[in-house]
C-alpha cells in the first residue's frame, strides 16, 4: 500500500495529456493530493497548491507520486535531482513508469539510507493464476473503447461513483497505473506475461454477493493493433454482464497509429459483444459513453442524442453530465 | 543458437502427449536428432533409438532437449540427476518449460563447472518494440484455431513444407517453444509482456521480397479465454494476407475448460476475419485443416469433402494428406 496523502510531481510537463496521472488523482482522490510540484518550464497544472518538498512535507504529505509521463516512459536527468531531494527528506516515491525507481542506483542508495520505499506500480506484485474460465458470482461491468485514451478510465471511475451515490455495491477495479495509483490496488495489466493477462483480471474481480458490481477499468482497443491483445483479455477474463462503449468522437486516426482510422461504435459493439458472451452468454451492451471534451455544449448535446437514437441506449458524457443515467442502466439490468 | 544434433529426453512422460516438443522435432527437423532417452515408467515413444547419455555422445549429440512437458511445466527432481549427469557428460541442455534451468542452482553449478550452456526459449531474449502497425512488404499467412491444440503448429509446419516443395519462397515462424526448438528461432509469445505481443510478432515477420510468404504459428484461440488475447495480437501484429482454420471435429469442450463447448469454424472464420481485416484489409480466409487423427479414414474423407462443400474452401488432413493444397490456395492468391 502507498501512504497517503501525496504531494503529485509534474515535472517539466510539455502539456496537460503528459500529467494525465496527477490529474486522474486529483480528480477522484482529491483527498489524497496535498498539492502539486512542478519544475521550471512545467506546461501543465492540475489546479492543487504549487508546493516545495518543505512546504508538502509541513502540510503532511507521505509520499511524492510520479504523476507525469516521459515520452518512452524514462526517469529523466532533469527529475532525479528532485526525487533525489524528496528521499531525503523522508518522502516514499511512487511511480508508474516504464522504466523502474528500483533500477535506478542512486535513488535505491538515497532510498535505503532514508528508510523510504520505492513503489513501481507499473509492475506486477502477484503470481496470477492462468485464466479457469469458471463462473463466477457477482456482476461485472467493463469498458470497451473505439481506441485507446478515450475516457474508459475516467467513464469507470465516474460510474463507480454515481453507482455508489445510489446505493449500489460497486468496486472500481483498476487495470492501468493511474487507477492502481488513486485507489492504491489494482492490476497493472499492459506489464503482465501473456499467459497470465486473463487469469490476472479473474483474481481482480473475484466471486462476490450477487448485487455487486466490479466496475472493470478498460484498456486499449479491440481495434487498436499494438494493444488488442491486452483488450480481448479484458473481456474473456472479466466475464461482463455488461459493457459501456466509450468514444472520442473528434478524433480522425487511432492513437499511435496515423495509418489507422476509427471503428464505428456499431464495429465495436458487435465484435466486442460477440467476444464477450463466450465468456458471460448474456452480456449486454447497456451504454455509450462519450468524450466530448473537443466539442462545444451545443454540438456535443446534438451529438449526444443522436447516439442515443442510433443505439437505443443512454448515452451520456460522463464529465459534463456524470454518470447517474449508465448507473441507472445497470440498475435495471 | 541451439547446437545439433540433439538427444531428445522424454523422461517419465505418462502419455504420448506429454512428449508433443519431442515429437515435433522428430516429425519436422529428424536429422537435428540422434535418439531419445527414456527414464523408467515412460509411456511415450517418439519412434528414435533409445540412446543412454554415452550413446548419443558416441552418436554425435550436443544438446539434450527436454521433450516432455510436466504438469505445470515443473523440472521434477526425478528428472533433475539426468540432467546433471548430461551436463556432466559435456551436453548442453534446451528447455521450453516453465520453470527455467537458470533458476535451478544444482544444474547451474554444474553446467559452469562444465562449460555447456541452458538455454530456456521460454523466455524472451530480445526487448522487443511495441506494435507500430507499419504495413510491411512480403505476404503472411496464420493459422487460427477453434481451440488450442487443435494443429496450429503442425498445419504451419507442413504449410512451409508444401511451399517450398512447389519453389515458393517460405519461412515458418516459431511463436512457442516447440516451434523454436524445432526450427533454432523465434518468439516465446504467450512469455511476452502484454504491452509488447503485437511488436514481437512484427518483429518475427519483418519486411520481405514481395512473394515471400512467412508462415506463422498460431497460438490459443479467440474463444478459448486463457489466451486470447495472445491470438488477437498474432492476428494484429502479423497483418496476415491469409488466415487457415484450424480444428479437431471430435473434441466436445475446449482444452481445459470443461465448461465451454468449441465454436464453430464458422464463428472462428467471421470474427477473426473481422479483427484481422483492421490490420490488412485484404485478409482472406483460403483453407480448413482438420485434424482428424481421432476419425476412421472414411470418417476423415466423409467429413473433409462436407466441410470444402459447406466453406467453398480446401479443407485437408496435412498429417493425412499433406499440405499441398493449402499451398496451391495461397499461391493463387
Amino acid at each position: 500500500m502507498i501512504e497517503t496523502p501525496y504531494l503529485l510531481f509534474l515535472g517539466d510537463a510539455p502539456d496537460q495529456l503528459a500529467v494525465k496521472v496527477a490529474q486522474g488523482i486529483k480528480d477522484w482522490r482529491p483527498d489524497n493530493a496535498v498539492g502539486q510540484l512542478r519544475m521550471e518550464g512545467c506546461k501543465a497544472d492540475v489546479g492543487l497548491t504549487d508546493m516545495t518538498l518543505a512546504q508538502a512535507k509541513e502540510a503532511g504529505a507521505k509520499t511524492l507520486v510520479i504523476g507525469v509521463a516521459n515520452r518512452g516512459g524514462t526517469i529523466s536527468a532533469a527529475w532525479r535531482a528532485v526525487l533525489v531531494e524528496a528521499l531525503e527528506a523522508g518522502f516514499d516515491l511512487a511511480s508508474g513508469l516504464h522504466n523502474l525507481l528500483r533500477n535506478e542506483p542512486e535513488l535505491v542508495s538515497v532510498a535505503q539510507k532514508n528508510g523510504c520505499k520505492l513503489h513501481d506500480v507499473r509492475i506486477p506484485s502477484v503470481q496470477y493464476p492462468i485464466a479457469s474460465g469458471v463462473k463466477r458470482s457477482g456482476k461485472r461491468v467493463l469498458a470497451v473503447g473505439t481506441d485507446c485514451s478515450v475516457g474508459k478510465m475516467y467513464t469507470a471511475l465516474a460510474l463507480d461513483a454515481a453507482m455508489q451515490e445510489r446505493g449500489m455495491k460497486s468496486s472500481f477495479r483498476a487495470t492501468g497505473q493511474t487507477g492502481i495509483l488513486i485507489t492504491g490496488e489494482g492490476v497493472p495489466l499492459d506489464a503482465v506475461v501473456a499467459d497470465f493477462m486473463a487469469g490476472s483480471i479473474e483474481y481482480l474481480t473475484p466471486p462476490n454477493d450477487d448485487d455487486h458490481w466490479d466496475v472493470i477499468e478498460g484498456q486499449g482497443s479491440l481495434f487498436h493493433v499494438s494493444y488488442s491483445g491486452v483488450t480481448l483479455a479484458l473481456i474473456h477474463g472479466g466475464q461482463p454482464d455488461a459493457l459501456i462503449l466509450c468514444h472520442e468522437p473528434t478524433r480522425k486516426t487511432m492513437r499511435g497509429l496515423p495509418d489507422y482510422e476509427l471503428p464505428t461504435l456499431e464495429a465495436v459493439r458487435d465484435v466486442a459483444l460477440t467476444l464477450a458472451r463466450v465468456s458471460n452468454p448474456n452480456c449486454q451492451v447497456v451504454g455509450i459513453s462519450i468524450n466530448t471534451q473537443h466539442m462545444t455544449k451545443d454540438e456535443a448535446e446534438v451529438y449526444l442524442a443522436e447516439i442515443e437514437e442510433r443505439f437505443g441506449l443512454p448515452a451520456v458524457d460522463p464529465f459534463r453530465q456524470g454518470a447517474a443515467r449508465l448507473a441507472e442502466a445497470l440498475a435495471r439490468l
